[in-house]
């Protein structure tokens, strides 16, 4: 059984405040983020799981990205758990397999064909798809984005395609996480998403941890919350509603910005943003003032990889000119992935206007894609991560 | 006739709304940075002028670091024409010397002995140093802020020295700047300050301009100077009074990251720090957990240098850090310039807590001073730099 998730995303972050069951307020991390996010095409970005289930397994195992992790990690732990508990309930209507293997053990298997913690949202697009994969499994159907809130807060997103309005919650367990559809990914089809890898380093701070520090350090991130995002949330719903490019950009990019401020003013400060996100954003901003418009956004979430927004005859000329600031290295890995790229010629204006100093190697590599589905079962046995013996195989 | 001023600033931005003489709130640009400084030492850190009158002159002219530059620049006009009014006003009190030398043109020449408009508040000390140097020759006394700040908003706080507070205008001919000194420079005797030169580049954006793009473009701005900043102002006038670095080395920090914060939160957003800013920060909050104490603070203004701030036992362990993480390039030039540095070793404990990745040449040098006094008359006839024809001589 496998599945593919990925999602990029187009921040627009807001904390509001959480009232608990008995109505009080909570203490001081009371904030909750409020985002915008935009699940990418999974023929570009993919996690694949294979999960089986059998008498001879004498416990449960996981394998990701070709090496054994360990199970009893308590999100991964909590998401067995709590699968295993909607199973049962169901149960009573009756398949007489999934009572069975719902007294097997589980091994399961995850491969990312992106770099793992490098600010790509891999560890929302592995639980959302590990949570989709024990679904199908166990026979689970309905509402699984709860189920994956459990392993990672922004799991429960990834649950959905196209563009999603997650509202993060505080909680470690991430039960306090919601999401919704706010268009499906055909809504827009114009839209391109560009990643530029700028780095598959590992990140230094993790973002949730990042965001408890800033919660508990920042004076300008309550602001941010209260004052400036819901006005944005409501514009960007508004923006992509319209497909108006001009409004969502500018709201991608001043809430992508507004979030690395509220790093920065963070105490001691985090940095995600490296001397290459930086040229990027100059790029960019030469690139729209060039045209009068804004023809390209860019939004980094907790890491120095840029995700870029364009429209589709946009993208050629964009890709070329990021090709010419940061010339791939010739180490032999292809510099583009994904949807089709065409040459083309830059005119003497256009390149004296965007250009500075060129920076080989900057960008390891450029994946083109654009919005895509939530997670979805292959019906592909090529692409099974675990052999007939429900241990990986070459490709797990 | 010749002065030597500089400053460094441990700064606390502060925008306040500005009631215009009609009592009206002004429109947009309503803030006004309020920030405390630090003018550091001229032994280190110095601008020097020389000016001289003389009836063959036919035209006022001037020479900036060995260059001849436009003496019609707008604020160089007002601050001329701003000192001769005044001069014409006491002249009443009758020096005949003085109304003979109202009359005619001026030369004035001016070297930094540190990079211009790399962040080291060079137009603040050469205005300064500038007003200083005409008041002496047109014999002018007496409260001289007011028409430094006529050249550049910040001159007016390089006219005093030790720590000043300065509430910094918003009009382009700085004259809502106000500033005063909070203690002498002989207050804190043990306090050394650093700058660590990062780069020597000319900075992308001038902070007037960046400044002004922030209050119109920032919606974090607004909120930093009504509501963090004026609590901060307080402690840090009080850190410094008591003496307190832990207090004093924190509002430190925490106000340079929330201006640079407010620089991201800026549309299209400012960079000022770059990958060496970001290393220096990291190294300082290292340096300070493994002690478990703030025993270095930074401060970074509109540029990548890091002011670095300390108390005298701590700087020769902390040089000994900085020249490891960022080894001197050997092009000859001194590492460390002003005040005597004794080399130490280094415990590998504190070695292995504080040192990452090393960066050789990320810092070109270390400049080590103190607090100092405010611009003063030079005697020695030797830092003349206009020779007995009136035009630069070698040094100027």
């Amino acid at each position: 059984m496998c599945c593919a998730v990925c999602d990029g995303e187009l921040r627009t972050a807001h904390r509001q405040r959480l009232k608990d069951e008995e109505g009080d307020l909570h203490g001081s991390g009371e904030y909750r983020c409020h985002k915008i996010l935009v699940t990418l095409h999974q023929d570009q970005l993919k996690t694949t799981t294979t999960v089986a289930a059998n008498r001879d397994f004498p416990e449960d195992r996981i394998w990701l990205n070709g090496k054994e992790d360990n199970i009893n990690h308590p999100r991964l732990q909590s998401c067995l758990r709590e699968i295993r508990r909607l199973a049962r309930k169901r149960r009573s209507s009756g398949d007489d397999n999934i009572s069975k293997i719902l007294n097997y053990k589980v091994h399961i298997c995850s491969v990312n064909n992106f770099p793992t913690a490098a600010g790509l949202a891999s560890s929302a697009a592995g639980y959302a798809c590990l949570v989709y994969s024990l679904a199908r499994l166990y026979g689970v159907e309905g509402e699984l984005s709860e189920i994956a809130r459990q392993g990672s807060g922004s799991a429960c997103r990834s649950m959905y395609g196209g563009f999603v309005q997650w509202i993060m919650g505080e909680r470690e367990d991430g039960k306090d996480s919601l999401a919704q559809q706010v268009e499906p990914e055909n809504h827009w089809p114009e839209l391109r998403i560009l990643i530029l890898v700028a780095s598959a380093e590992k990140k230094h701070v993790g973002s949730t941890a990042g965001m408890q520090t800033s919660v508990k350090t920042s004076p300008l991130l309550k602001h941010r919350a209260e004052s400036v995002v819901p006005g944005r949330m409501e514009e960007m719903i508004e923006a992509i509603k319209k497909k108006d490019f001009e409004a969502f950009g500018q709201l991608t990019m001043k809430d992508s910005n507004q979030f690395h401020a509220t790093c920065l003013d963070t105490y001691p400060p985090i940095f995600y943003l490296n001397q290459v996100s930086q040229r990027i954003i100059g790029l960019v901003h030469r690139y729209n003032a060039y045209y009068g418009t804004t023809k390209i956004a860019y939004s980094f979430d907790a890491g120095p990889n840029a995700v870029i927004f364009t429209l589709d005859p946009t993208v050629n000329e964009f890709v070329e000119i990021v090709k010419r600031s940061f010339p791939p290295e010739s180490n032999g890995d292809p510099y583009l992935k994904g949807l089709a790229v065409s040459p083309v010629s830059l005119s003497q204006d256009l390149l004296s206007a965007v250009e500075t100093d060129v920076f080989p190697g900057g960008v390891s590599y450029v994946i083109v894609t654009q919005p895509g589905p939530g997670p979805m079962e292959s019906q592909d046995i090529s692409v099974d991560l675990l052999g007939t013996d429900g241990f990986p195989n070459a490709s797990g």
